[in-house]
């Protein structure tokens, strides 16, 4: 039923990235502030609706915006696909730069929806190997079940993505940035979601090692013997 | 698998439309005033239970109505696709008038059930820009979801519209009304999900305005390149 | 892919509604016990518990012994299907003892897991008209749920009635019993989810007339005209 | 759409088993230290949290592993299978091997994530004859769906699972671990999801009890009539 993507004119493809990845982020952003303001403290309250919004939206933006550009949303996704050769390198480079800009875009409009200052850097300190294990875990699973969905079920793509997300924000001890564009622009803002800029350089090390990891296993483990 | 339009009675749309909106509002507003009595004052608790009543109250009537009506229950995605030319002016205005007669009764269906007085005015105040760009952009995301679903996925669009409420009930400041009936009907309401009529007509502007960037957006975005 | 009900034999029907009547109210009073005792006091939270494992248990259910029995475990819904000529009278009354004697066989079996005295009654008053409404309402939305799922979407069938109930479970003040065998066997729980003796009557006339006036709608609602 | 197992190496397929249960047990220690550490001891929100990574998780598990290996992650169901002749002896105690150590693996992977003391032992006592009931209720109940779900809706299975874990997590009083693979590796960890080894016989006595319980009944109850 999904046209292939090149029925979509590359300008389409990184409109859909940008938009996409903007309304990634006020998602992620917003329910966190909103969960942050309403629960009174209690952390984990907090956490379950930045979880059901994170996970239901990402559902909905990879169902809407797919079909146009891949829906990466993910410059650590967008590399998969280049190694894979699944993307020329002009395009991914292109893609990445539409998923950074779009980022920050959702940042400042989850701000302002929310009546806070719209330029913010986060003083949430997330430190230590522990979680720098964590986003390698996090971002290896993500690229995993990407990768074996599109192989076995690609119609249910976007609600494995959805799903995992869900599990992630809860047993990673980082909540699963998982994603060197949301993990740079979750550094923009002071509020639940944030994370101080310092800790940025060790959480997209994780991902990429994460990423790269899972790139390798599922080239092995996703092949079909020859008869 | 689902009948076109034509194949029911202009009554039977409009009956699907009063009772599709009025089970929409008895959710809102029944599941919010729960919330607000079971959950001893934190508020993200009753958000939770008020999400979790709305979104899989929306699949459920969005799936059996929709092949009657198309399960619009809202003058804005009426308008959306008055703008589209795929419903008459005629019928268009035949339907927010269900819609609107729906959710009062709705909203009142909802009192009446928690022993509360039928008639009420909300004292809640929702004001500011802050508050109206959130219900912009709610509204925006929610046409983008439905046609975008419908381009790609169509017979997705009820579990897609249910996921977009519940991520936008945490990720708008607003909470997402989104919606010109819902507005007035929840003004009808001193309850947890009510809105002073002060507010109201903020509101529905920011609503509007959402609408029609949605339906500009989708006109170009969703387009193939032609061979 | 369903085998018509014919393929499976009565008494594998029956066992089918047993079955799942009983898993049902396991459920349902094991899933409040254990809200209730862990929730510290706020009901809202051991609702939400209830509410998850009531949907999601439903789901499952109704997918593995739909095929089999048609999955009512309900006898509002059986006299539904009776009304509707589509399963006769002797059949029909043999479905409801096999739900009446699960949903007892239920109860007792989440008090023996939760280490419960296995005999009890319940001293939880829901009385009143507003009470009595909201069952009417609450079997109303899942007979015209049923009704119109089987009409269009019949795969879907069991999310459908999943999600109902996990919407129902909040926006009805009852938290939406709808279903005789259910408030009987509630009776005999002194637990989260119990209901008084006394406030059993009124419960079930609620039900019949939500169920009796979903069954005259949908009959109009759902037809469409001759070409 | 899912490739026949044997065309995939045996290799692979103990891969995917060892890789599964490990992410499985990964989930469910990881998220429950993450609720515990949240939720400001209130337990119910902790198991909201953990219940919603844990059916989650296993969605997308089951999904991206299932054409590989079957996605058992389990003995109790590897047991089954064997017992049903669907998988030789051999291939049996390799697959319930490679679900153990993966499972000790996931744990310990957890700890790291969470910066816990790799190895521990868990304290939490987990006894008597109601506990024990429970496990094997919910293991009758995984044992009953998925045989039930691969007979009538193959396809579903994956989610069907997820489901039934999320309703068993709360209706049982053992909060259903109704897996030894799973019993035994939490009882490495003294933490929110632990056991301690004491409580471990009784809970994989209860599980293997109503595992056979489910083979049997299942045996006779999807069969049609010849005729």
């Amino acid at each position: 039923m999904e046209p292939p993507l090149q029925a979509f004119s590359l300008t389409r493809r990184l409109a859909a990235e940008l938009l996409g990845t903007a309304l990634l982020l006020a998602i992620v952003i917003g329910s966190g502030v909103m969960g942050e303001r309403l629960s009174g403290g209690n952390v984990a309250i907090a956490l379950l609706g930045n979880t059901l919004a994170t996970g239901a939206g990402l559902v909905v933006l990879i169902t809407i915006l797919g079909p146009l550009s891949g829906a990466h949303f993910n410059p650590a996704v967008t590399l998969v696909f280049a190694v894979r050769r699944e993307i020329d390198g002009r395009t991914a480079g292109a893609y990445a730069l539409a998923q950074f800009l779009g980022a920050i875009m959702g940042v400042w409009l989850a701000h302002a929806m929310f009546a806070e200052p719209i330029l913010q850097l986060s003083s949430k300190l997330r430190d230590g190997p522990a979680q720098i294990l964590a986003e390698a875990v996090a971002t290896f699973g993500l690229v995993v079940a990407i990768l074996g969905s599109i192989r076995f079920r690609p119609d249910a793509t976007p609600i494995i993505v959805g799903l995992y997300i869900t599990a992630a924000y809860w047993f990673t001890a980082s909540t699963s940035f998982a994603n060197p564009a949301v993990t740079i622009a979750r550094a923009l803002s002071d509020t639940f979601a944030g994370i101080a800029p310092g800790s940025v350089p060790g959480f997209i090390g994780g991902q990429v090692a994460g990423a790269i990891a899972a790139t390798l296993l599922s080239r092995w483990l996703f092949t079909q013997e020859r008869p």
